[in-house]
């Protein structure tokens, strides 16, 4: 371990301003806290309840509705939004950054990112966009929690012309944070978290929908026997409304592309069934089963009884 | 709480015989072990591993691999196999079944319980479909627990010529094992199963097999980065294959009735990301916290502390 990667080792930044304190905002807040890894932490919000919250949780030092104040002096400023907003976002903090400032972000499009951010920003400036892959279907400052991205992937998409040192503080906060770090293309990164993360949100919010408007079932009956596999879904349907739009304008292309795919194959499980295919059936829910076990030997199942300690 | 029902009360069967001790079947075996539910428990399992596992685990008294064997004197015989076997275990067990016993099953089908078991039966046999909606993605005798029907349903299909007194010692025998009884007509069982069961379970199936066959993504990043939600797709995934292969065959119906409406729905959706239509994406994401709400409020969420001790 590296001294700048050290829990216990001195602040990385001075000054860390984070626009948007809800779940992963405040997460961000909690951890910078509990690993010493910034002097000190503001926040913006929009909201004056999330405001509150984060001060009376004490997780910031300060707590600003207007984002250009936020970011006054600050080292490093993670903007927490939804995409949506990212564009008004840096255009109101721009003037305000100082000279030298790190922006990034945590949002799950990033040429979207690259594309709202990044010509806003002046010289002098430099932006290095970041992913954390982790999170909960819950919203809001009170859920976040300084654990959070512990053992976990940290995505970066610098552009080809980002400073080499403020990738190496960036990464290094998150590697503070418990955080493992990728640096990867935005392109690739929107397709591969298409896939991992975009299309199975799609899903599951539209299973839900779908047994919402059955006639024959009542929601009572849906929510009685959910035990049988339609609840895990539901947890991911329960995430945020407002950033998962703003994940599906944002990453039109690739969740489009991917989503075809699935719904092709679907189309054909479905005239397996039709046609009592069972060798096909079999061998598809036989070959499953390996991408499992790698998730697990990879270290990116939960611990369950760390969520449960955590969330109950 | 009646005098049946209680944890603590005199077995409700002298003898129960558990045909197949896979997940289900061992839970039920150590469930009733547990709440002393019945004086002798024994179990037939085509595998010379499983009837092992079983002997040596201790949760059975005596182990065959002929079903017609270890149905001899039982006073309640539970069919825990995959649905594609039960006409024929239904054929082998007929004969050696004594006057008065009481069949039941596990199966997630119940219209196929209905129409392969039912016919084998005798005069004097008594036949009270049963589906605990229950379970995790683990398979085989080791992989069951005691305490998997606490809290949760099981849902009974008798037909309409079905003893009262037969249906009565079935529910008291899962009620013992704590779960909560609902009696319903099995077309109905099999659509609302149907939706909060076997078609999440045949989207995850398919959303990992997509993920697999992605030239762009290699198997490694969808395992990386898997925290994003597709995770929680594969646990679902994970399923005994050959049981989820006999339920498709088996519900074809209503699966495909449901899964047709799913993918109307998800084409609906996929045009929505396509023209930008922004409020109506936010309209549905918003629709699906209700229900999940929904399952919390009726405790069919897992107490995850809970899971992750017993699996850990």
């Amino acid at each position: 371990m590296e001294a700048d990667e050290s829990p216990t080792g001195g602040p990385l930044v001075e000054r860390l301003a984070l626009i948007g304190i809800g779940l992963i905002g405040s997460s961000v807040a909690r951890a910078a806290r509990a690993r010493g890894a910034a002097g000190t932490v503001v926040c913006a919000d929009n909201s004056a309840a999330a405001r509150d919250a984060a001060l009376s949780l004490g997780i910031v030092d300060n707590a600003f509705k207007n984002p250009a104040e936020a970011v006054a002096g600050a080292d490093l400023v993670i903007i927490c939004t939804p995409l949506g907003v990212y564009g008004a976002i840096a255009a109101a903090i721009a003037p305000a950054l100082k000279q030298g400032a790190i922006v990034s972000d945590v949002g799950s499009v990033k040429q979207a990112a690259l594309r709202d951010i990044g010509p806003h920003l002046p010289k002098g400036s430099h932006f290095v966009p970041g992913h954390p892959v982790s999170g909960t279907e819950r919203s809001g400052p009170e859920a976040g929690f300084a654990t959070l991205f512990e053992g976990r992937w940290c995505i970066l998409t610098p552009p080809p012309d980002c400073a080499a040192g403020a990738v190496e503080t960036v990464s290094a906060f998150w590697r503070r944070l418990g955080s493992r770090i990728e640096v990867m293309d935005a392109r690739h990164h929107d397709l591969v978290l298409g896939i991992t993360s975009h299309i199975p949100h799609l899903i599951a919010y539209n299973i839900v929908g779908t047994a919402a408007d059955l006639e024959t079932v009542t929601k009572g009956e849906v929510i009685k026997y959910s035990a049988g596999g339609f609840r895990d879904f539901t947890r991911i349907a329960a995430s945020d409304p407002v950033m998962w739009r703003d994940v599906f304008l944002n990453n039109r292309e690739a969740v489009l592309e991917v989503l075809g795919r699935f719904i092709e194959d679907l189309t054909a499980l479905k005239r397996s069934i039709r046609w009592g295919e069972g060798e096909a059936l079999l061998a598809l829910f036989e070959r499953t089963r390996d991408i499992r076990r790698g998730i697990i030997e990879a270290g990116q199942e939960v611990d369950e009884a760390d969520f449960g300690r955590r969330h109950n």
